[in-house]
């Protein structure tokens, strides 16, 4: 009730709120007050309730993923529509919603394609951080900022794309779901969809944080038998432990290359192996963990611009598969609602994900956490 | 009759004949007098018909693909079995067989996996050179030579194990078959087992040599509805349309770069693509021809040796799948007698990719042949 009177106060018009700017990388965000315009057609002005930390946006903060500055960062999250523009039919005002970066426009050739996620509308692949007709709806001290992936949730109201908008089961917490508009759904889903985990089998993950760990879920959701899990933190270790990690390998502690050590405890690599960090040198290592004739590895992280994956081909050769996915392989509009139901069902179980949670304006202490490697998932309240 | 005959006199003893030795690289092989030792315990000594020249050899020879020499090369050869070692039973004198370089041990890890092929007995990622105790059956001048992948079939006789021995139906034409022991079943299976092309789909071929025009005859069969050939040989790309190639593209003709013409021309890259000559540039372009959400890639090519496939993991993030495999992903000794039962069948035609015949000895004109991009497949007759 609250939020329709809301909406209907604003509707229409620019609203003045808070959002968390990146003028610069390698500087802290500033919080600041922008102007968010309505939506025009075809767009959604979201209320942003909650918004989960995302390595990918740390790897944008770094300097390792470039996107047109300045810019609103943030896409993990889950909110309430606002007000909707012209033509928009999926949702309306007061429904929850998630926020993903990759759309689901139903119309395009991957959209239209049985095993396509990728919508050929995204804009992940080569950033341009506007609208599709080519503004932003950001104003900040005068200046346009641009949006990141279609999505910017480090903001109290954000405008995007109905189709990058996941509708939600009105009964959903926003402060756990926020989790299923990335990290979960990506990591869940290389494991069920893309890998095809099977019953029984041994798994490698490479990298236990947000993504990681919902690789292990998706393993064990599989039936895996044995889930080897690899990170240099020995926290994350011991956490990953509880959410179904068999074996736990901190690479530190051994002289050997770690894909080595993996194909020696497995006898021949194992089944399944994830790489869900983003540095060439894991990628090479996930690839070379998985078995040599019939060993499937999925590339889930965000490796730095530019930079290449080398191996030699007849690793290849002797019979092994790599893939890579975004979002699980989910097609976004379709499938990410079923894994909500599956949540309020108990089928899922994210809390184990959300180490740590803080208001919205601490952000910056947000990212800290992430790269102290102290928190999993650390969730942001607005 | 003819051939028990034969056994029964030579049975035990060295066999004395002609074999083809490759004393050095970058050299034509020399005929030579060669002594061929009998048999030892699971072991089988073939009589071969005939043998077809691939690529793989022409790598060795021109010092891509490095092997221990002396050696006598050889690999796709169909024989009759002249006697056999202590516990074979899988096939015994007079039997017609297959010379395979992909053992099927049906006891290692991979050969008890539902998806594996590369059997743990192969000599082929590492080629040592040698039989599995060590030892060499072939002396030329008093000197041992090293066998090429468990195989050697430019050799009247041979010595192989029995694991890598596949036995064919009695009425198979040896001439024409021995194309299943490796070019036909590496580029049809590739298509059928490996990619899985399906009807309707649009599928893309980088080379169309023996593997490639297999590769094409492949993709027919599962029913693709747009097969695309790339060579730099005219002579080829004609041939292929024959095969059920639907557009032709010689990369010469093109100044923009081809994988870039491919997805002009196929809207959003093709459904499957393949790469069977064995470089890295083709590779890539072979990556970057399929569909960025869906696409589908096998290498069936070897590469030279050290060589290092490099990509931006960007090109994987988007959905595509890359994968490979030697030998069509067929289990050896289970699978390709089924084959040989289609050609029986007159469901497959291997008619068109024997393009050339010569009598053994002239086994170096036939590879002037294959470097000229003259022949598909020339098949020496012994």
């Amino acid at each position: 009730m609250e939020q329709e009177k809301c909406s209907m106060e604003t509707t229409g018009k620019v609203i003045t709120c808070k959002a968390a700017v990146t003028w610069t990388i390698d500087a802290p965000m500033s919080i600041e007050d922008v102007e968010v315009d309505p939506p025009k057609a075809g767009e959604v002005r979201i209320k942003i309730i909650s918004s989960g930390i995302c390595g990918s946006d740390n790897h944008v903060l770094e300097g390792d993923f470039k996107v047109p500055l300045p810019v609103i960062l943030g896409h993990e999250g889950a909110g309430i529509v606002e007000s909707i523009g012209e033509g928009v039919s999926s949702v309306k005002p007061g429904d929850k919603v998630l926020t993903v970066f990759l759309p689901q426009c139903r119309k395009c050739d991957s959209c239209l394609h049985a095993k396509g996620n990728c919508c050929l509308k995204e804009d992940v692949r080569h950033p341009v951080g506007l609208m599709l007709d080519g503004t932003s709806r950001f104003t900040c001290r005068g200046r346009k900022l641009h949006n990141a992936f279609g999505t910017s949730t480090f903001t109290e109201y954000t405008v995007m794309h109905e189709i990058s908008v996941v509708k939600l089961d009105e009964a959903a917490p926003l402060e756990k779901v926020c989790l299923l508009a990335c990290g979960f759904t990506t990591g869940y889903g290389s494991a069920i969809n893309k890998a095809r985990v099977t019953p029984g089998s041994t798994c490698v993950v490479f990298g236990l944080g947000g993504v990681g760990s919902s690789v292990v879920l998706g393993c064990k959701a599989a039936g895996a038998a044995r889930i080897i899990g690899i990170d240099i933190n020995e926290e994350k270790l011991a956490r990953a432990k509880a959410l179904g990690v068999t074996d736990c390998l901190n690479p530190r502690n051994f002289k050997k290359p770690i894909q080595q050590v993996v194909v020696e405890m497995t006898g021949f690599g194992a089944d399944f192996s994830f790489e869900a960090i983003g540095t060439i040198d894991t990628m090479v290592a996930a690839l070379e963990s998985c078995n040599s004739s019939y060993g499937v590895c999925v590339i889930i992280g965000v490796a730095p611009e530019k930079s290449q994956l080398a191996f030699n081909p007849m690793q290849l050769l002797s019979g092994r598969t790599l893939k890579g996915c975004f979002l699980g392989d989910f097609k976004t509009r379709d499938h990410v609602p079923l894994l909500v139901d599956d949540y309020m069902k108990n089928k899922i179980n994210l809390d184990p994900l959300i180490t740590h949670r803080l208001p919205f304006l601490k952000v910056n202490e947000g990212f800290d956490l992430l790269r102290s490697g102290k928190s999993v998932r650390c969730v942001l309240s607005f």
